[in-house]
């Protein structure tokens, strides 16, 4: 880490939804799986950091669970990572961005925080958003990244953006931080104009982080810093202590930090972002074929139209049906139709039962 | 054999039908599969036999493919057969009741020919009926069994009944004979009155049925009688001489003998026949769950209504879907939608190629 210009990627990769059930399960979270092409949403958020002339070797840090997934995927496509830090249990985001901000050597160090488990389209133009904001971050603002909405989503927050920052190229103080809204709420924000999708990446200098956590999460800094003093280190893995970590509460990044920030600033990109959230949103962002099915495996769809069907090691024939989402893994089985791919968690929840 | 008044049942095991893809297959053809309940259609078939007033030990006529898979579930019902007559080649329905009908040591004997992939809910019912006509066939007529229509059903043919037979209790002249009707002349036929689905279940003495092939099919009785002479016999298995069987024409017992004899009767009767002929089909004669599903294996219905959903070895979860047809068998799985299982056999086809 050598290159004070250089940005550090910093990959989240602990989360282990089941959104994507019955594909994306706790042993194999959505981020490693290949939904959507021959790589990974994990392997795709790595590959999007790969410009040396921008960013630096990544830190990522997600599960000690899943860290032979991530070392098995990242040495298939022969990456390397600065860090990978093993979160040794799961306190939510705000914890785990402190893990890394003191692991950079260099506090002014600027670090782009990501989420591994998104897809975005458009790497330029979210590349060209990062390095417009660089300035930004250097001049220790928080910056949050605001993708242009295409509807009034009920499942994401919101940013307002307030007056633009001056010397800036295109971004804005941020004004207010919006909770998922009700579908009445979103529509008015989006008649409103000014509003802009939370897709929770974030740009800023690793002591900018630091200094606001301690002002207003500072047992959450004291958690990590704890932990890191007694970590385990080998090689670059690093292993925090789990019971000073156990102590930090557990809490996102923006209700712990951004929401309560002053200088917080959000930067419009329009990159074809999707955080792949359920099936329906998996189906929007894939290619679908010459019947408008978007299907991977054995599948044979005869006056089928509209569905996702993903096989894995079945041979699935349909005839006759649209619009169902139908998904195998292993020897498990879903269909529910396009439009209630959120009821996934309560199938989910039963089959646990 | 040497009970002069009971009947020998002759049940036909050779089709091997693919309208209950994926699960029908022709290694595995529905007669041996446990579609409805815990005994497959063979084994209910025999069963309906059990009668020791009424029916001596039945003669088998199958592919010799499938015999082990008939002993086996004959074994684990602990019955017997007089014969297995193996089929060499498949030659269709006449050829196959005429080597059961050389097998009878007396002329006389009187055989009721049953295919053994129909469902008969009301045995007794049958079993009457059979009673009923037992005096018919030894008076050498050959005796149908006319289903009451419940439908305009176009996958039938039907019987057209004529005068009543004196002296029998419920027994009419065969009129006439209908190929498989398009919907308006089904429709015909049921508002006329008096026409019966022909579900291929016989009664007639062993020598009536020769007689009349002699007469109508004299080349394919002459095949049969030699592929008989020269058939190898060990213990009660009879494999007739392939050569010889090979070159009966192919035909079915209504086109090669019924359509075309003077003695045939019809006996209506109503015993809640079906020929599970499709998916949608076995729907029908299926006992519903109490959110009119029907569901075999592991499975979690929420919100979903009138599926036929057949699991196997999978874990199958729906919500929100209604009149699907949900169909696996190992690595398989087939999706079509109720009014549309006939289609099956296209998506076979296209499977096969």
């Amino acid at each position: 880490m050598n290159h004070p210009d250089l940005i550090t990627p910093v990959i989240l990769s602990g989360g282990s939804g089941t959104r994507l059930w019955p594909v994306s399960t706790a042993e194999r979270p959505k981020q490693f799986l290949n939904l959507i092409g021959p790589r990974s949403m994990f392997q795709m958020t790595l590959e999007r950091c790969q410009e040396p002339d921008l960013f630096d070797l990544p830190i990522i840090v997600g599960g000690a669970e899943h860290a032979p997934l991530a070392y098995e995927q990242m040495e298939r496509m022969e990456t390397q990572a600065a860090f990978h830090i093993l979160e040794p249990c799961a306190r939510n985001t705000a914890p785990a961005i402190a893990l890394a901000a003191l692991a950079c050597e260099d506090p002014h160090r600027v670090m782009l925080v990501m989420p591994s488990d998104h897809v975005i389209k458009d790497v330029s133009a979210f590349q060209d958003a990062v390095r417009q904001s660089q300035p930004l971050a250097e001049a220790q603002w928080l910056v949050t990244f605001g993708i242009e909405p295409s509807g009034p989503e009920t499942g994401y927050g919101y940013i307002q953006q307030g007056e633009p920052i001056a010397g800036s190229s295109n971004s804005y103080a941020a004004q207010r931080f919006v909770e998922k809204p009700d579908r009445e709420a979103a529509q008015s924000m989006l008649d409103a104009g000014g509003y802009h999708w939370n897709a929770g990446i974030f740009l800023f200098r690793a002591d900018s982080y630091l200094q606001a956590l301690g002002k207003y999460a500072p047992e959450m800094l004291a958690a990590a810093q704890k932990s890191m003093e007694l970590a385990n280190k080998d090689k670059n893995e690093i292993r925090p202590d789990e019971s000073s970590f156990a102590l930090a509460p557990s809490n996102s990044i923006d209700y712990a930090v951004m929401e309560k920030a002053d200088k917080v600033a959000v930067t419009p990109v329009n990159p074809g972002w999707s955080d792949v959230g359920s099936w329906d949103s998996l189906f929007e962002i894939s290619t679908p074929d010459d019947q408008s099915n978007v299907t991977s495996g054995d599948v044979l769809a005869i006056d089928a139209k509209n569905n996702l069907i993903h096989a894995d090691g079945l041979e699935i024939s349909v005839l006759g049906v649209s619009d169902l989402n139908i998904i195998a893994n292993g020897n498990k089985l879903m269909i529910v139709p396009r439009g209630q791919s959120q009821k996934v968690k309560e199938i989910a929840a039963k089959r646990k039962r």
